[in-house]
């Protein structure tokens, strides 16, 4: 029998002894590597924190002491050791284990959203709350180098800081990457002592010493923390933290379960807040994704669990494939347009404008506010901005959008990708918030294309416009093929108009086909459904309001939230307009969603050409049989039938 | 003829003598106090300002030199000093001039938005426009302490010092308070050095070897930067910023013109990001402003210009003031209360509960990404946080309030003060998005209490909930008298209910009293109109749904953004129901509205009892004349008549 099928809980990690807890490391990274090669999933970041995980829960008493994971994919070696290997087959699969921390699966979990820089807020608050309820519990952080670079670390630091009796622990985990190699002055600063020649020896000493020490009381502390006094201006950033007044601990190495666990112990003594920063390697123990300069094992699909290459035949082509390819051709014809990433340059697609015009795309780390404000200052100060995040990530910046971008009619271009239901990594990931939110945005001009060619025309549409904000959302599904209009109505594409439809659909982005399908499917019930693409869809065009009154029911089909977006915005314009055909919507129900593929999602929202050709033929009946001329909304056949 | 009066553009300044510029800050001072005394605005910042501005235009040649002011209300000296002496009278009323930067009003004015700590963004995106471009230009951004306490200054640092060659100075204004004393680490790091006694007599030291230096090349800029290292442990955070790798000069004395500008010399020529930090006195030659702790000269209505006193007679009791009151009582009820500023203790009416329970209120910085997670952390450790914003500064903690909040079930309660039209702040102050926001959010609940007494009730009811994010928005406006119930309809407050009435007009917060005088206005033109308050706007209250089934015309009245909010919600809900009254909407047309006076704005918006009643008659005419029993929606009788 293994030590890992002994290990149910954290508590039987106690008994271990130290070559015992070696061997333990080495078999979860086994278990990683087997594992994740067949299901897929965040692989290279839980390389790096096998030993540190084992080391938090041998020293902390979770769940009373609450372990925090900033951005949750970082969690597996966690959830192993808290009962929870045998779910591993299907993780990330509808029903099975979530690739983050979920509060439903383990009470040793508490914070499971996977947006980037809340560890830090929410480890402050609960430190707070126990101050004041007067429980002795010491809550641990535990954060990535690359989450540093968010603007939210800096706001509960700098609150951490004045909290001189907080039992709070951040622990950095600095493996120099988020995705890609971690940028920003901070970054620089952590690579210094990373690269400087002094650090392994420096390093090997402190070990030696640490090893020696007695743990007792605060001793190991101020030894730890003596030390460094002494090589401070050479190896460690503590005059950021120290003018913060914070505590702070390290440079340590991240793969010592001993070193680490005597920091904690001392730490969890010292009765205040501490940050231990630990230099860990992502993807530790598996050549492939040590060495992989691009990042790929950062999150893999299936995978050969030797060679890291990956079993799936050639993926097919995706939105993302088609926009890297597009923006460099825009930017070689437009010497102004610039891109910005928050730290995904490979996986928006920037990575070949970058190679192609290395002075013209900007990584800001993990920090979707100033990407969106400097692409303002880029935009006043001449040049056209393309910032390219993942659609859910705009929530996170949509004051600046509206105030900074909109409010002074900056021509800016936000390209979303992973707009829609996404599907594996659950709710927090879904694209369903960005319409609705441009909705509300001024003057703000949205595009889901249909197909690559769209695709294209909308990117070149998006940069030429240089007096408000732009955006061109697409979907994390492959490519679907090219879908031709039959002829264009004022803008308009019309997809399809078969004589005597008196319904009318209106789609976007991948579900104009869907809408395609599932007119032909009414079409065959004797249900004659034209269907159009209004290519953009905000603000709304008045061909497309002039066509909405020529039909008898209108139909919306979106990838995106229910409460705003197209048509939310279609209904106003109709409305204005006079025109008075009654108008429902089919759309994501605005509820957070569990992780299934996208398709499953789909289907249980009721999103096939089946269902929506069968919720609109019964509205279509129910329609023409009582003559309802009136608007209806809902957010998809289950609630709408 | 004094100074002043020959100060046209920035240009005027140079040939002024050291003791001139004395003199012209002086007058600058006096007319000031004099002009804002009449007028109302923002006092106390722009008194500490008045040399530092002065230096800033002498060195830089703004506008090609872009000069940003973060919270565009330290702009005023700025303004007098770039040719809008005369529009003082007019400051901040309708047709005047703004109380922030305005690009419409002047070429000097690069960004005007008022939210915090966005400058140094700014200024990354213009410095590199013009290293691309191939500009030779210096960016300014001048920050105050208060502002760094926010997340994206933290972001914006971070990338400016990967910018070795950018051409970026930052200025801090460094007065130690933000509206109140600024709070945190970085605070009360600079903090010690206003206070500690060696500070006083270096700052003398500084000064005199810089008076004697010669001001060549990068000379000076290393005198000072040399001398600083010498005390840096004492003196300098330069800690935080060299970890950064970004040049600190600093502390200098901000009210010294010929210190500022050597530096500012210094820095222009330097060829890199640099960071220059004074020390300025909020308030400055303004003995009540300097003296008041609780800094009510931040921002002023008709003052005494002697003694700082109050013009105006006892001012009426607002919504604030209710809060204040109610917000004690429930903390002394429940233990498990806790309230949450960011940096606006007084003006949102925290000021009482923090002074009866000095433990159970947090003022974050400014940095409401923070103060939203933080408090999702606050209620997992088992207590009800209240967070008390301006409305439309939740904008900048969207993506928390979803994720952190909602997404987690936690039970946070948001008071949202300065919701709906304000006025004379202008377009980014109007609090118009806060109620489409959380249409968005799953699960979330929303009141607009229409007076103080189901303001406590509202109050009361949030902290109850302990699973969501419950949100209470109330308005600039002082507080109407009490409006009664006529009776309950399922939770629904009945608040006219005239015989016949076939029109039903729904409407809260202070537009309830709106809606009750239209309906008078209406009943006397023979259209007899019922109106009810949700109480609860969100979720949608069934019974409201049920009233809408039982009406004609249903018209919805809100002082907020037309896209989403009450009314689009009514109108999903009605539709889910199955209920097909035509249903209107009078709100905030989706557009940035320019400063006035709130009343002036409403009456541009067609937003008054009048016009109101005249909208809705016209509507029952028209839908009683043609029984079109369909939706219609628009955003004022300006669109929709």
């Amino acid at each position: 029998m293994s030590l890992l099928e002994a290990v149910h809980g954290p508590r039987d990690l106690r008994a271990l002894s130290a070559p015992q807890l070696a061997e333990l490391a080495d078999e979860i990274r086994t278990f990683l590597v087997g594992s994740v090669s067949r299901t897929g999933g965040h692989l290279g970041p839980n390389l790096g924190v096998v030993e540190m995980t084992i080391a938090l829960h041998r020293v902390f008493d979770s769940p009373h002491d609450p372990i925090i994971f900033d951005t949750g994919h970082q969690s597996y070696v966690h959830k192993i050791l808290t009962g929870r290997q045998e779910g591993f087959p299907g993780l990330r699969q509808k029903g099975g284990l979530t690739g983050y921390p979920c509060r439903a699966e383990s009470p040793h979990d508490w914070v499971e959203n996977s947006h980037a820089t809340t560890s830090l807020s929410w480890a402050e608050g609960l430190a707070k709350a126990y101050r004041l309820r007067g429980e002795d519990r010491t809550v641990v952080a535990v954060i990535g180098d690359g989450a540093l670079t968010g603007g939210m670390a800096w706001e509960a630091l700098n609150n951490i800081a004045v909290g001189a009796d907080l039992k709070l622990i951040v622990v950095v985990n600095d493996n120099g990457r988020s995705y890609t190699p971690t940028v920003g002055g901070i970054a620089s600063h952590l690579s210094t002592l990373r690269t400087d020649r002094r650090y392994e020896p420096t390093l090997k000493q402190i070990k030696q010493r640490v090893r020696s020490a007695p743990v007792v009381g605060g001793a190991l502390y101020d030894l730890l923390h003596g030390f460094k006094t002494g090589v401070k201006d050479i190896l460690a950033p503590q005059g950021m933290f120290s003018d913060l007044g914070i505590k702070y601990v390290g440079p340590i190495d991240g793969h010592d379960i001993g070193m680490m666990e005597r920091a904690f112990e001392s730490a969890k003594n010292f009765g205040g807040p501490v940050i231990i920063h630990c230099m860990t390697v992502k993807g530790k123990g598996f050549r492939a994704a040590e060495e992989d300069e691009a990042d790929r094992f950062h999150a893999v699909g299936l995978i050969d669990s030797e060679t890291g290459e990956p079993l799936t035949a050639s993926p097919r082509r995706t939105w993302t494939d088609a926009f890297r390819e597009a923006i460099v051709d825009i930017a070689r014809a437009d010497a102004n347009v610039v891109g910005i990433t928050a730290a995904m340059l490979h996986p928006v697609g920037l990575d070949a404008m970058a190679r192609a015009f290395p002075d013209r795309v900007f990584d800001v780390g993990i920090a979707e506010q100033h990407a969106v404000t400097s692409a303002a200052g880029l935009s006043r100060g001449g040049l056209h901005p393309v910032v390219a995040l993942y659609a859910t990530f705009l929530n996170r910046a949509f004051d600046q959008v509206l105030m900074d971008v909109a409010l002074h009619g900056q021509g800016v271009t936000f390209v979303l990708d992973r707009a829609g239901i996404t599907g594996p990594d659950g709710a927090s990931h879904h694209g369903m918030w960005d319409t609705s939110l441009m909705a509300l945005v001024p003057g703000a001009h949205v595009a889901a294309p249909r197909d690559e060619r769209r695709l294209v025309d909308a990117l070149r549409t998006a940069v030429g416009v240089d007096d408000a904000p732009t955006v061109v959302r697409y979907s994390k599904d492959p490519l679907p093929p090219e879908l031709p209009a039959i002829r264009s109505h004022g803008g308009v594409d019309v997809l399809a108009s078969p004589a005597d439809a008196r319904v009318l659909l209106v789609a976007h982005g991948p579900f104009a086909h869907l809408a395609v399908e599932a007119a032909d499917r009414m079409g065959a019930q004797g249900i004659p459904c034209a269907v159009v693409d209004p290519v953009w869809a905000l603000p709304v065009n008045p061909a497309l309001v002039e066509l909405c009154g020529a039909a008898e029911l209108v139909v919306t089909l979106e990838d995106g939230g229910v409460s705003g977006g197209l048509g939310a915005a279609l209904a106003l314009a109709c409305q204005r307009a006079g025109v008075w055909t009654p108008l429902r919507h089919l759309a994501i129900p605005q509820e957070f969603l569990d992780h299934a593929s996208r398709a499953e999602i789909l289907g249980e929202l009721g999103l096939t050409a089946d269902d929506v050709a069968r919720a609109i033929v019964d509205w279509a009946l129910e329609s023409t049989a009582a003559k309802v001329a009136r608007t209806a909304v809902a957010e998809g056949p289950r609630a709408g039938a």
